[in-house]
């Protein structure tokens, strides 16, 4: 017999599936949750339940919202002319958070990989080639630097020359704050050629 | 207007509290159960639910179970004689995981810490003592050996003084699978120290 009883040995398992926790800190964090029950645990099953039956993905762009289309998709404020096409709801709250950009969102769903089989077809690609018909004056592509970003890339750039869209990406170079020492040659290379004048 | 909605933003301030999980991997932890509505952020609501509801202290041994006494407790095949005494539930599941100890708990629920204000009044110590006078023959301090585990069970051996039990603690040495190069000064010299015959 173990020393776990089923109840906690089930919200183990479901909190190790978490990104980020493993079998140990899942443990921890059940332990934690079960010693904070009212204020950790039950508020927790209350937002997750909230959550869970509120959020939506927005029909337009992707976005996760209590409606679709989502706040930003109806927020009259936002430039509709201007497109930014990110691989994940993540990347568009990193661009929410930083304050940068007033346009319309579009997330794809992921990046183009062939090790894990996510081909265009599994992306949302059709709809941003729709969208980009309507009106639309500028896609930013703002993929991540990664092989997979840079390939969803380049294909998103041929799959969107039919629409005759200008279509331009994030600078890369030296992160601010970045330590030239500490940063791989592929950012000092791509610094160096994008290099400003003074 | 912010990009994450209340629903959302509410979740992730409270996946944050848990131990393991800074604000980023909470946003990242949220985003994951909000895309695995159905096979992991409804049934971890409903986990939490259960097991806030169901799970208990037990009364004697200070253990988490969803009957008080807990199933250690009312296990007849269980050594009544021998009590180990933890800080932590997590320490009680770490022992019942080796599978070495067949006696009885008692979780002091912590250390003490002056740092922190853990006085001993704050741990189960009387519940203990209170134990120890119930026809117990050996308790085992299996505390942490960190400064307050130590603190801690120097405490008890002289709290535990007038009831006449014998005392022990568990053996420092080598963690098996452990290197010599990689063991810090105080684990070698015990090590040394507790030398045993072949």
């Amino acid at each position: 017999m173990s020393a776990i009883g089923p109840e906690i040995e089930r919200l183990i398992q479901l909190l190790a599936k978490l990104p980020g926790l493993g079998p140990r800190s899942a443990r921890r964090a059940a332990l934690d949750l079960l010693k904070k029950r009212e204020v950790l645990m039950e508020p927790l099953a209350l937002a997750l339940t909230d959550a869970a039956r509120a959020i939506k993905t927005c029909e337009i762009c992707g976005n996760l919202d209590t409606a679709s289309p989502c706040a930003l998709c109806c927020d009259p404020r936002r430039e509709g002319r201007v497109l930014c096409v990110v691989e994940d709801v993540a990347d568009l709250w990193a661009l929410e958070r930083a304050g940068v950009f007033k346009g319309r969102y579009h997330v794809l769903g992921g990046a183009l990989s062939a090790l894990d089989g996510i081909t265009p077809e599994r992306l949302n690609v059709g709809s941003l080639i729709d969208r980009a018909k309507q009106g639309v004056e500028e896609i930013i592509l703002a993929m991540n630097a990664t092989v997979e970003g840079q390939t969803t890339a380049h294909y998103l750039l041929d799959a969107l020359a039919e629409t005759g869209v200008k279509v331009t990406r994030l600078a890369h170079g030296v992160p601010v704050g970045g330590e030239l020492d500490y940063l791989d040659e592929g950012t000092l290379s791509a610094a160096f050629k994008a290099r400003r004048s003074l």
